[in-house]
């Protein structure tokens, strides 16, 4: 076998027949299935496999109350209320098996969700692909000066320049040393047979974090929400945020009410804490409140003004 | 809506109408879909929903390599592979939902794994059905001496007619006292509109451990195995090992190469400890050896001989 | 051995000494550790084990910004930002072991959280003993009509005074049975030596669900911050809802800080959906609004209003 | 506050005072709490916080057998009996924190393992430091041809010189810029007043994955003997085993029984099949068995003769 014939990470593509099941089944998801949608400049996303829909949920529900399946309507507030007060365990029923290709940073943040099923390509096992994630110019974001974590104005003119070039010109570099290291060869460069090549599992240590990396990665609903409650928030960093979007999307597709009840009551929802909720029912009195005497910090305070459009005064 | 309604507990039928799907599918599984098979008197397990195939098994191996799909003999060698040396995660990429009825004292066990999902039927919402697990004669047997966990030789004659006599007679009384405080009412036995129901919360304590429930249980296929490792096993107790050995033949039909290499590697193979391994080489090179110098304990010396089929001397 | 001596349930007591340790260590808890608090009429929960405290949290949140420990002040707002933002991995980082003893039908709740680890006495291997919960008369409550998991007015007179005896005298019968089936014999009453005992495994499927059972239950605080947010809430059913608060009190003992944000954040929070958030901002800017326009369903409005304490209009 | 503060990764030493605790002790783990073991060139282990001892394992596995504690070489038999049965959940009953500090690629190993709570330190919001691991000259293997995964002799000569001169010029390259891009400024190097920085979350992507990163990493037993089995092993690549290692001898000090029955019964064992059972069996009653007619495949073949230590003939 070639090396370059190694070297490529097999991309399975959709299977040619259909098969006929009586397992539930989500026409405007078959639509979908092994369809990548492409992320970032190299990266994607792609359902493999399902299993449920939104019937399912209702199904687990009703088994706690011992009646059979009433009509859609009353599924609809079935799902809802499940999603409004958390009785997640109806939500495990259903799964989804994703094959995704992402940068390694993107990788590691990612798997500390850990309620999931991964398989990933293995670098001590195979070569990895000369593939790396540079930025567009539109995300080079500046450190935020308040939110240590956050991303501030677009780095423009010769300072982003600059910073391209050098994420592009490490990444090409690092990658060549570690082909020399491994000294494998490829179609237009044969391997030096003078030389022995360094394992595999060493040689990987010398590429940058941006390389690209892919997975199966199978998780249950419930699960899911959980992780796109956390990714696909705007406090999630872009460059995990586009698969988390590219997901919830998918979702709307696979379990349409269960999507529509998530984005009601996770996404666009907002906890108040107890003493929150005592301000917020003197305001409702017709009280004027300041932060000094509302019992609340200055940071919950602003939090909570935020969550209701209300101005600092 | 009318008690009797509402006591019943609901056991959706199988869809009336096949599907089409690019998913991976397996007739042999398809054929046994939402069939319940019949176990103890009044429980059953059957499938209701499931994800992925041998196929997929290989297919999450295979990310690791980077190399496309081989041909039949080789996906065999290579589950064969992962199962022996117990590569697991590949396994985790296969799912299966069953809908379980099953007496309370086996589901306290079955519980005890905690690596799946669950939605049971709640005592606390809905009416429990008057069914009890009342052994078969057969099934009638004496606690063992020796091993506080096992069983013995069975009951008979009048012995074992009293036993049954007693459960029988307690899980009916129970049953029926149940019934009373709750005063729901029924088709034959109207409520007694003068007393107040006691709640159903609270009503279900006086039920005995043998009154049915009913589960919907999903898990992975690594999951699954540990399960059935334990639970087909002989020393499992009979009750909860019919419904393992009910599953085990469900995952024939599913996933054959992976169910004949657990089968092959897991549930025929034994583990001998580095002491053990020591006294087999020496076996092996012809030397005699009895548990004296065999630096066993006389407990490891025995489980060693039982699985080496060899009579103590 | 004799019946009697196997029967016992042991409850290891205190240990004698102390020792020394540079672990992370709670007075107030060390005051509580092995005492047990009654429950019910013959339950317990008592603190076996920790580890961590406070500042544990505090440690891994900072190892997160590669800073060193800062000052209280900044400890408590710490863990509070964490908690009001779900940042749950530093909640992890504590773990208690309780050991319990509560009736069956609770224990079946109980069970459903997953994140534990569980050692439960075996009525398989072992006799259970003959200890039953019968309900003080105060919580002998009616079901709801509203409400089908809920509990109603308090039944008093004959009708309490019956449900009680038939409580009593279900769960003395059927473990007389149990006692009869298994032979055992004890100090007062030996076995009969012209039958065989049936396998306790089997006897025990006559007992009824508020015989009292025992186990070892350990978990890290994120897993029962979770629990207790369920299990301590009004609406769960009493029988747990008294374990929970004697946790949630032993809590307060180990983790003052984490347990205020718990109350403040989780226990008196409560969240708003997006739809719901759109109304509350119309109600601040003066508006009056009906259910009829607020393009909430009845039950949400209801929801919302009774958070906001709003009396229906 | 100045970068340079910024960028020390916090390392919190031993606390000064001992307390008093009823809790189960263990004074050899003790005499090395927060001690660092070093481990490749800049990396360590370090145990922070534990809970039980070999005593609770006991204590938790006789909870289901309703005695009491007994003599201390009955609780050895128990604890060897427990492991050898793989009985895991009194295992679960002790936990253990560490700190680690360690290679990216490395972690990026370790963290598969799920069962496990993870708070590392995040790239997102703080500095890294000027770490990188660069192999010792005698760890320096080329690429197996047999085994894909595994190390075959070691680079000398010009050869490793060259690879190891490109890892350490590689790796300070991509920091230096990895800095400039931050341009925060340290002690000896302003910021530039007139260059926005890149934001900390996107700059990181240029670091290699031999760069230091560290983590609280906490499990129970059970799960950490699972982690151990698999990375004390030695196919376990040598960068990750080191650390397995480290952990392994920390264990002896920690729970001795446990530790001693998992060397016997986990590390040191081997599982043969049914088949290889059968071979076995016929062996020992003196036949003389080829490849060709066990029924074994090559691969397994060879396998099972490496296990009895026989030369294939």
């Amino acid at each position: 076998m070639s090396a370059s014939e190694d070297q490529t990470i097999a991309i399975p593509a959709a299977p040619e027949a259909t098969h006929t099941t009586l397992r539930a089944t989500v026409p405007a998801l078959e639509a979908r299935l092994y369809q990548p949608v492409a992320l970032l400049d190299h990266g994607f996303v792609r359902v493999i496999d399902y299993m449920g829909d939104d019937h399912a949920i209702v199904q687990a529900a009703r088994v706690s109350y011992g009646r059979g399946t009433k009509k859609v309507s009353e599924d609809t507030g079935l799902i809802r209320y499940l999603m409004r007060h958390r009785h997640t365990t109806p939500f495990e029923m259903c799964d989804i098996k994703f094959h995704v290709k992402l940068p390694i940073f993107v990788a590691r943040q990612w798997i500390r969700h850990r309620m999931a099923s991964v398989n990933e390509y293995s670098a001590r096992y195979s070569v990895m692909d000369r593939e790396f994630y540079i930025p567009e110019p539109a995300q080079l974001a500046g450190q935020s000066k308040l939110n240590r974590q956050g991303r501030d104005a677009i780095l423009e003119g010769e300072d982003a320049a600059r910073v391209l070039a050098l994420l592009r010109s490490d990444a090409e570099q690092t990658y060549d040393n570690y082909e020399w290291m491994l000294n494998e060869g490829s179609a237009d460069k044969p391997a030096d047979p003078e030389r022995m090549g360094l394992a595999r599992e060493l040689a990987r240590m010398n590429l940058t974090l941006n390389t690209y990396t892919q997975w199966y990665w199978k998780t249950n609903l419930h699960s899911l929400f959980h992780f796109l409650s956390l990714r696909a928030d705007p406090h999630a960093q872009y460059e995990i945020r586009v698969y988390a979007e590219a997901m919830l999307d998918i979702v709307a597709a696979w379990v349409p009410v269960a999507h529509q009840a998530f984005l009601d009551y996770r996404m666009g929802a907002v906890t108040f804490s107890g003493p929150m909720l005592a301000v917020l029912r003197r305001m409702l009195s017709g009280e004027t409140i300041a932060q000094a005497d509302s019992g609340l910090s200055v940071r919950e305070w602003r939090e909570m003004m935020a969550s209701l459009e209300i101005a600092p005064s």
